[in-house]
């Protein structure tokens, strides 16, 4: 089947004579297509528009240079063999890509060469499917036909749907029939009735199902394929205890179908449960699909539905990304995706358009450079050249996950440069760490205080396939792979998704009103049994420092005495540290399980209590941690990199403060990005920490306070109240002779 | 002394009366003041085109700016206490910055406050210098009486007479004795007389101390001490033994003197000995002075002397800098250093104007956006006005080290976005690594296969004060720590300046000739007595593969028999070797001394013969490295930072290939630019080799030949004449039964 298609001439001139006669007889039909992304009227108006749009045409012409070269080389559809990474696999991948934009070329220029492009390829399809059996490599729990999963068959579909109705009216009607009844109806009951343990569930991998076969329904108006894709297939039973190969449970509770993939993952803020790398991922097919009904089934609202979840998650999605537009790091997540990937630029594009034209996503849609060659990508060519973008500016937000919004948040505070993202949400499905309460801190776009990510090189072939590999389960999801709180070397839920899915953190402060002192604070009480954390991450703008810096407090009270491990993944090279330390000749291995076996302990040191401080350099800034400990507490210096045969990892330090054998105890730290280093200039600006100490000054059950006094001797308390998260409550307390009030969750004041 | 200056109304009143009849009583002289870097001329033509020359007037308005604030908050004369990064360093070092600007703006802006400023400041100087004793810190061996060395002393003086120059005729006769009676005569011979050993000597340091003594004396016009600057002290005798902080020779040789150094660590072609880091430090007192001369001593024509190399140096420094402007790092270098720094905008500066306004340098000061506020800046700004800028293109060239151009050379291969930097020199005064042979590889201005460069941070006082930390002589200096060979883990002349001094290797071939294959080639005998090296590095282009690519062969010939290591410094995460090695479970220390004990060897393998393949990803890039192995030889994937207890090190990868045992031998690798990754779209774009194998398939006395093949199985044989450099010499060599016959030193040709 690896031959390459070439079309003779002749070949050519008889399907225009056939392609001129169509034309007139279906022209003043009301059902005409393209009616699923591309609609005959936006066709119109861009064609009216083309040349005077700059973003439009931009894209237009990029995409024309792309599919005439690909027109002239031939195409390949070859016998599938390949995991991702692979000839085969990639080619289908980029084939189903150039058909969808040949599709709109044909309808945009209507230009013929492009619709027998798409009808070519579409025919050599139809006439290899029929004979595959399942894709010969065995990895995945559903395997697809094209690809080794169904997953990337569903993401052909949605693609090859949006072709077939742009050409859908150029085809004759045995023609559709031959594509319909060889390819697409098989094609859809193959990633639906063949595995419905991949459709039958809430997951991205079954929304993109969902969407394959509801878009090739739509096309085809076949309204019973159209059920199942909104509601699922019926009257099938999925072993409730089965699990897929990330581990996730394939469908515990029976939900399916569209709606419930719309219903269950997003919160009512539009926060996907499993994070924005995988929110991003999923938000195409939400969307194109949701796009799709909008234009033929209006009557469904989907758009609507849930409050306009859907449009809320494309804003959602912009506030989880950084000062540069990547997305923050929850879960399984590849860094570097961004705001730029191209599902994203048609989120923007639809959410202005459908979602009531807001200026502000112009300003993205600007920096994306970038729009989708349909009716959503024409309106917003249309706002920026009116001039009509607003700047998109990120606040601090909270997200909450869950259904119903009630099973935890991220919390988001912004100051200045600085970015804190605190995560206190749910599981996250199969794509979820182990690390309730963990947090991330950027600095200008840059990630400081890191989040691992995923364990994983997606699409580069020589690592493992560029699927997931064995240190994904093994370190990245671990706890001690995050800035989060283990006990006793073992994972928070004993690292098991049966027990990590059924739980939440909680909520408990969240407050950005005043900008100088923002919290966001929150409980987690079942990661350990019997053990009951309340994280609070404050972000304090003072004039006296150069940027915001965070003040981070972890409550620990226990039913036993523990040990309890705080990571500090900082990046960057030490400059400095006020404490002797030991540093082994060759570093040990931190542990044997949960994560540990990762680590080598390049150095430690047992604390005699006070400040320990740690001065680092990343990308030319200076950054400073500085933590409370207690006599006996030790601080150790690790690196990633263990029992990692492959290099597999990222070899990138941190810095772990362990307290022994206790059941109370309070961690509390400062972080500071003070100053900035020149190579050019080699001058080195504020270079040095601005505090001269930290010290819990206060911990009872109901409050904890900390003081924080400055190099230029400005001594602050910060006391929040641990059970009682009332904005209005008043509270007194005496700290060192000194007699605080407040009202509300906490306070900031500064002391004399 | 630590208070602010502010001057009360009253005496601004009084100096603005005396300044009015002074202006009027030397408006008209000939020797009127400035004449130093700025003159009266340039004065008059840059007051007539403000406003209308964009880069000059912003450049301007950022220095009005800068200065109005300062004389806003006033200035502070610390007695002197620190290391550099500390207060008063930083302090001083900013005063003469100020001053400098200061002046340059009252000439300009004919605004008395400024003219107020700079006296104030000097005569705040000239009251404390008196009273100074040597500087309290004690390491340096040639101590400042304002800072902790001499070094800094001079640059104070460079700058304060620029200062000086330009308030000249606004100060009395009566002030202008106080300054130069307490100030800058025991100043400059505090930096002269006092520190022979720092004045009368061959280095960057006596370059500054030989300049400031002439700049003052410039301005004082003084014909003897501009002749101790031009000539050195006479009459002195040094310890031909005694050595710097650096472990250099003061002085073995007697040369001394302004011209000696001009004469001395220039090549002909303008490479400065020491390496382009140190050569951009030494550019702003060359230039500076070599400016001042032509304008006050024509005469002298200091800027045609030695064929013009000042001039010269210039264009040598930009071509020593790679698609970024960063330097080459060769020798002591901090990374990150680039032709932004101050330095090289006076360079630029001055060589387009005192050099035939080459257009090719315009294109690099508009780059900067920056030019030096005098008549050369102006001449700058009007070229760029007036449209004139060509790019400033950089060739692949050789340049020669050495007084006479005859003790090696840098040699640098460029061809698409790859430039490679290939150390073929004398070994760089005090400040040489022992790294004979050794080369870097940069891909659009990423450094690839790296040069580690020095083991310091300029001016992060929390390192070592910002000074060398003892890991630059332990690890940075040491063979091992570069791209280059090391017999039996000693370093090349035992690591010993004495002998390293002593020697430099030889250029064999350099063509650059024919763009698609560009051979630099260069023998080293001294480094191990007893082992000739000859090694070929070839960038070659070819239309099947995405960039040039290189090939590196090592001849090695040795009486005895020895172990050769050869690192290859690659930045990067590993994807995938074509090999099986054994990670070990903890690192172990590589070696005892001689940088190895800074090295972690990590993972390693016995080969079996044939190729070794490694490839890696670097900021979104693949590249792969392949290598002829012996059955026998070692793989060694080692990580500095063995023996680092203050982490003073980066923790960066290498791969050693370790041939043991044996007295001849050739290495032999190909490294590739392959392809590229997208985190957004996640699509990896030629992530592999493109070379099937590498071989060496000739090696004699007279030829060496490699045989490469390619994934086509295209077959190529690349001959080296081993000891016959001659161009036009004609050989003839059968090789596997082809006979293969050419004109010249080498040959590349396709073979079937």
């Amino acid at each position: 089947m690896k031959k390459v298609f070439k079309r003779p001439s002749i070949i050519l001139l008889i399907v225009f004579i056939v392609f001129s006669c169509k034309e007139k007889s279906t022209i003043n039909s009301q059902l005409q297509h393209p009616n699923l992304i591309l609609t005959k009227q936006g066709v119109k108006e861009i064609r009216a528009n083309l040349g005077s749009i700059p973003i439009f045409d931009k894209t237009l012409a990029k995409a024309q240079t792309e599919v005439d070269l690909e027109i002239k080389n031939g195409f390949d559809v070859p016998i599938p063999k390949d995991y991702s990474g692979g000839y085969t696999h990639e080619k289908h991948k980029n084939n189903y890509v150039l058909m969808q934009k040949a599709g709109v070329l044909y309808q945009i220029f209507n230009e013929e060469k492009y619709a027998i492009y798409v009808k070519d390829m579409l025919f050599a399809y139809a006439k290899m499917y029929p004979t595959l059996p399942i894709h010969p490599k065995p990895r995945s729990y559903a395997r697809g036909k094209l690809f080794w999963q169904c997953l990337n068959d569903s993401n052909w579909l949605v693609y090859a749907s949006q072709a077939y109705d742009c050409i859908y009216d150029y085809l004759t009607k045995d023609e559709r029939n031959i594509l319909e009844t060889d390819l697409f109806r098989p094609f859809a009951d193959h990633i639906s009735k063949d595995n419905p343990q991949f459709f039958n569930r809430v997951h991205n991998h079954s929304t993109w199902g969902n969407v394959a076969v509801g878009m090739i329904a739509l096309v085809m108006e076949d309204d019973s394929l159209l059920q199942r894709a909104l509601y699922g297939i019926k009257n099938i039973d999925i072993d409730k205890s089965l699990k897929d190969n990330d581990g996730g449970f394939i469908n515990k509770d029976g939900k399916k179908g569209f709606f419930a993939n719309l219903d269950e993952p997003f919160s009512p803020d539009g926060y996907y449960t499993e994070g924005p790398y995988y929110q991003r991922y999923a938000m195409y097919p939400f969307l194109i699909f949701g796009q799709a009904l909008q234009n033929k089934k209006p009557d469904l609202k989907v758009l609507k539905h849930k409050d306009g979840v859907l449009l809320k998650g494309i804003d959602a999605l912009l506030n989880l990304s950084d000062a540069d537009g990547d997305f923050f790091l929850l879960n399984d997540a590849q860094k570097g995706m961004s705001y730029f990937n191209g599902s994203l630029i048609s989120a923007v594009d639809i959410g202005y358009h459908f979602g009531g034209n807001n200026p502000e996503l112009l300003s993205i849609a600007k920096k994306q450079d970038e729009v989708v060659l349909d009716d959503a990508g024409l309106a917003v060519a249309l706002g920026i050249k009116k001039g009509k973008e607003k700047p998109f500016v990120k606040k601090s937000i909270e997200l909450s996950d869950g259904a119903n919004g009630d099973e935890g948040a991220v919390g988001i505070l912004r100051s200045g440069e600085m970015e804190l993202v605190f995560k206190y949400t749910a599981h996250g499905l199969s794509h979820g760490h182990y690390d309730k309460l963990s947090f991330a801190l950027f600095d200008e776009g840059n990630e400081v205080v890191q989040d691992y990510g995923m364990a994983r090189f997606v699409n580069i072939e020589q690592k493992g396939g560029g699927n997931y590999l064995k240190e994904n389960t093994t370190w990245a999801k671990q706890s001690i792979a995050h800035n989060a709180i283990v006990q006793n070397e073992v994972s928070q839920f004993h690292g098991k998704y049966d027990i990590g899915s059924k739980h939440h953190s909680n909520k408990y402060i969240f407050s950005t009103g005043d900008s100088n002192i923002q919290v966001a604070s929150a409980k987690e009480e079942n990661a350990y049994p019997g053990t009951k954390l309340l994280r609070t991450m404050v972000l304090i703008k003072d004039s006296d420092f150069h940027n915001p810096y965070v003040l981070d407090i972890i409550k620990v009270e226990s039913d036993n005495p523990n040990q309890y491990d705080l990571p500090f993944y900082y990046l960057g090279q030490i400059m400095q540290t006020n404490f002797e330390y030991t540093k082994y000749e060759v570093p040990q291995i931190l542990g044997k399980s949960d994560g540990y076996q990762h680590l080598y302990k390049e150095a430690s040191t047992i604390s005699k209590g006070g400040n320990i401080k740690l001065n680092w350099l990343l990308k030319n800034k200076f950054y400073s941690y500085t933590a409370v400990t207690s006599n006996g507490d030790e601080v150790i210096l690790a690196k990633i990199g263990a029992n990692d045969p492959e290099f597999n990892l990222r070899q990138e330090p941190t810095l772990i403060l362990r307290k022994k054998n206790i059941r109370n105890t309070v961690f509390a730290s400062i972080i500071e990005s003070t100053g900035v280093y020149s190579p050019v200039s080699e001058l080195a600006i504020n270079s040095k920490s601005n505090i001269k100490s930290i010290e819990i000054v206060f911990n009872s059950k109901d409050y904890t306070a900390i003081q924080i006094v400055t190099n230029k001797d400005k001594k602050m308390v910060f006391v929040i109240s641990n059970q009682n998260n009332n904005k209005e409550t008043k509270h007194k307390l005496i700290i060192n002779n000194n007699e605080m009030s407040w009202r509300g969750s906490f306070t900031l004041k500064e002391i004399n």
